[in-house]
């Protein structure tokens, strides 16, 4: 319908109206994503009902939002995670099938450069924290043990700050390390048992999450990126389920299927058996990649 | 429900479960508004299912727009506005009863310190475009006309552009004026006729526009903020049907009943009786207000 024949715009035909003027769009998706969200937006504004006031609050919010926007500060993307919109869109481009291991977001804090390191090794560099030792295997949904995985890991330390926040602070390249499986797909290395920690709560995605009665932390994890030939990659976290935030991750990041146990050991043939020096968080924890082409 | 009954976070059950957060909002509409968000941005991601590429470039997006906004560009409303948002927020908070005078968006441009001038006077103080006589009157809902209703009206030159946009080069207050009715209702003023121009197109919103194959232009109007004691306030435009951009108002703000007519006017006794020097567009437009507590 031309926008001639639309007519002009109205409440009721708003949206209508606004998405017609789209016909000779160059770009065919970008008319569809945009015909989408203008659809669902007027039917959110017509739901909510904005005075004038409350429509310049919203746009005062989107200005700052922006404008905290640098090379260091994605603050628009501090909004998508807490609006739970990242971790669907992760949700959307990962579905998995049953018995493989599922995704969540990547962050903000991986670095490309992470030493390849001797399987085994410690990946805290400053003696920082309590001891953990993570072990498992890297499996195909056949069952089977994958040779040459690589495991890039990276976690916040015991105070639930990344290298990266700390330049100075913590060695370069704490708590990060890439380890490769060997043919029976097994890994192990240690660590320090993460903490959890705050997103950046000192701008408007902040404020508005206190305003809406919300915490901004992200309960205690370990980061991976799992990659081996002829699997699809699988960015994902493992998850303390005794962290007190485990139910209210501020960015939506936990699932079922990514909690692991860190168990306390204290028994002095197990922290023999497994060289630690005394007791210890043990994490066990297998990860299921899917065949590509699946 | 609580956020440890409602579970982790899924597809499936995503809105629910971001939504389920904000059960102790310190402000319950924030927390209204913030739900409804939630719920209509979760559904249209489902529905564009939008690749992680994409999603980035939404977010990069935001972030051109956020950082185009400065003291004297607000790319957000521009945003808004091409996205008929702006319309939309007006409508709602304008909904008028059968036969009053419509509203329409402000737009950037008023200015609060016009001068109040007599009746008649030429708000064209350059002597630039082609001659204009706008006249008629101001009446009630109930037909009666209104005594010192003020009308507050500005316009965009017959090169489209307002005084505020070319200092200098337009004299201050040129195509602005403030006039008050007497008992009988009427006012007329003079001033040129007004040409379509293009929102800025130079940013974020402008590039999208383009993408989309719409152009950046308001078809000519007036605009006018109507005051009188006992009666709603009323901000709106009238329209030149004749323009070549006035079924595609690239913000939406055309209404049927805001279209005026543009009558070129040669008849020598008109001319006369008028006050005129030659030949001129004459414009005739009624406004009708509405009682307070309607």
């Amino acid at each position: 319908m031309s926008t001639e024949e639309q007519g002009y715009f109205t409440e009721e035909n708003s949206a209508e109206v606004v998405v017609s003027r789209n016909a000779n769009a160059q770009n065919a998706r970008l008319a569809e994503v945009i015909g989408i969200l203008t659809r669902h937006l007027h039917a959110a504004v017509k739901e909510i009902e904005p005075t004038q006031e409350e429509w310049m609050q919203a746009i005062l919010f989107l200005t700052e939002t922006g404008h905290m926007c640098n090379d260091w500060r994605q603050e628009f993307i501090l909004l998508s995670d807490v609006l739970g919109v990242s971790m669907l869109v992760d949700a959307i481009n990962n579905r998995k099938p049953t018995g493989a291991s599922e995704s969540t977001v990547l962050g903000p804090f991986h670095v490309e450069d992470a030493p390849e390191l001797p399987m085994g090794s410690n990946i805290c560099l400053d003696q920082k924290g309590e001891p953990m030792l993570v072990k498992g295997r890297i499996l195909s949904t056949g069952g089977h043990p994958i040779d040459q995985a690589k495991i890039d890991v990276w976690q916040a330390n015991d105070e639930g700050f990344y290298d990266v926040q700390q330049k100075g602070i913590q060695p370069d390249f704490n708590l990060r390390g890439v380890f490769r499986t060997g043919p029976d797909g097994s890994y192990h290395f240690k660590g320090v048992k993460p903490k959890y920690y705050p997103i950046p709560a000192d701008g408007p995605v902040g404020k508005m999450l206190e305003s809406l009665g919300r915490h901004p932390y992200r309960p205690a994890h370990l980061h991976y990126i799992l990659e081996a030939d002829d699997f699809e990659p699988l960015i994902t976290h493992i998850f303390d389920p005794d962290d007190p935030y485990i139910h209210s991750d501020a960015v939506f990041g936990v699932k079922e299927s990514l909690l692991a146990r860190f168990e306390w050991v204290e028994d002095v043939t197990r922290i023999a058996e497994n060289g630690m020096d005394g007791p210890y968080y043990e994490v066990v924890h297998d990860f299921v990649l899917v065949p590509k082409g699946t």
